[in-house]
C-alpha cells in the first residue's frame, strides 16, 4: 500500500517527504471526505422529506385552504436539490469506501477531475438553492410591507416551522459540500505540484 | 526569472518538467486571474450603480410612491456584495499587477492561503447574494399567487429592467469569482504536490 511513495527512496537520499506521514493525511483526508458525504446524504434526505412532505390545512370560512411546498417555487428546487445531492453523495461515498478498502491514493487526473467538476456544481447548487429558499422564507416570515407582500407564517404557523427545519438541515448540508469541494480541490490539484521537484534534487 | 526551477536540473537527468512550459502556464494563470479580476472590479461597479441608483416614482390618485433599492432587502445585500466584491478585486488586482512586474511566481503557503480563503468566500458570497436578488426579482416579475404575493414589475417597470440589468452584471462577475476562486484553489494546492517525487526519483 505504501510503496507508491518508496519506489525510489534510496538510503542516501534525504527523505523530504515521509511517506507514512503521507498516509496518514492521506487517510485523514479519506476518512473526512466520507464523513462529511454520509452528513449530505443523510441531511439533504432529511431536508427533502421535511420540506416534500410538509403540508397545512386552514379552513376559512367558507372554504379550506392548503399550503403545500410547490406553492414556492424555490421550495421545488431545495428539494429536487437535496434529492440530487444525496444520490449523488451516495455514489461518491460508495466510490470512497471501495477506495479506502483497496488501499489506493487518488493519482488518476482524470478521475480527480470529474470528483473536483462534481463537487464544485453540486456545492454551488446546493448553496443556491438553500439561499434562494431562505430569501423566500424570511419573506415568507416576517413579509415584505413596501411591496404588499404579506408574511404567512402567523397562518400556516406548522407548516413553516417545518419548511425551516427543512432549510436548516439543506443549510448544513451545503456547508459540508463547501467544504468537501475543497478537499476535492486539493486531491486534484496537488497531482499539479511539479515545481516541488527542486526541493528534491537539491537534496 | 526562471531560476527556480533550474536549480538542481543537471543535464544528465531526465527533465521530467520543463522550465518553459511551466513559465507559460504560470503566465497565462496570471494574466487569467488579472482579467478576471479587472471584469469583476467593471461588472461589480456596474452592478452596485446600476440597483444602488435605481428608482421609480409612480403615482397615484391621492398619493404618490417611490420604489427604491432599500425595500427590498436582498436587493441592499445584492449592492453591499458588489461593492465588497469590487474593492477586494481592485485590491487583489494590483497584488497581481506587481507580481507581474516583478516575474514572481507564488510559493508563499500563508499567502497562497490567504487567497484561496479570501476567493472563495467572496465567490460564495458573491452567488448567494445574487441568488437571493434573483429570488426576490423573479417574485416581483411573475409574483406567487398562491401566497397572496403580487407582480409588481407592470407597477414600476423601468425600475424592474433596470434592477434586471444590475442582476444580470452581478450574475456575470459572481461566475468569474467562480472561475477565479478554482484558479486560486490550484495556485494553492500544487504547492502541496509532494507525491510526485516519485516520478523524479525513479529517472
Amino acid at each position: 500500500m505504501s510503496s507508491y511513495l518508496g519506489v525510489g527512496v534510496s538510503p542516501g537520499n534525504v527523505p523530504v517527504y515521509h511517506s507514512t506521514n503521507v498516509n496518514v493525511l492521506d487517510r485523514r483526508i479519506k476518512i473526512t471526505e466520507l464523513v462529511l458525504r454520509c452528513v449530505i446524504l443523510g441531511l439533504g434526505v432529511l431536508a427533502a422529506v421535511l420540506v416534500g412532505t410538509d403540508s397545512q390545512v386552514k379552513e376559512f370560512f367558507s372554504f379550506q385552504k392548503e399550503a403545500k411546498f410547490t406553492d414556492m417555487k424555490s421550495l421545488v428546487f431545495l428539494v429536487v436539490a437535496n434529492g440530487l445531492a444525496s444520490g449523488y453523495s451516495l455514489i461518491q461515498g460508495l466510490r470512497c469506501i471501495i477506495s479506502m478498502i483497496r488501499g489506493r491514493v487518488l493519482f488518476s487526473k482524470p478521475l480527480a477531475w470529474a470528483i473536483f467538476s462534481g463537487d464544485q456544481v453540486m456545492a454551488y447548487v446546493t448553496v443556491a438553492t438553500v439561499v434562494a429558499a431562505g430569501q423566500s422564507g424570511v419573506i415568507a416570515r416576517v413579509g415584505q410591507p413596501e411591496l404588499q407582500w404579506m408574511k404567512i407564517c402567523n397562518m400556516y404557523g406548522k407548516f413553516c416551522n417545518q419548511v425551516g427545519e427543512g432549510i436548516a438541515s439543506a443549510f448544513v448540508a451545503s456547508l459540508s459540500m463547501v467544504v468537501l469541494s475543497c478537499i476535492s480541490a486539493f486531491s486534484l490539484f496537488r497531482l499539479y505540484g511539479g515545481n516541488k521537484t527542486k526541493n528534491v534534487l537539491v537534496g
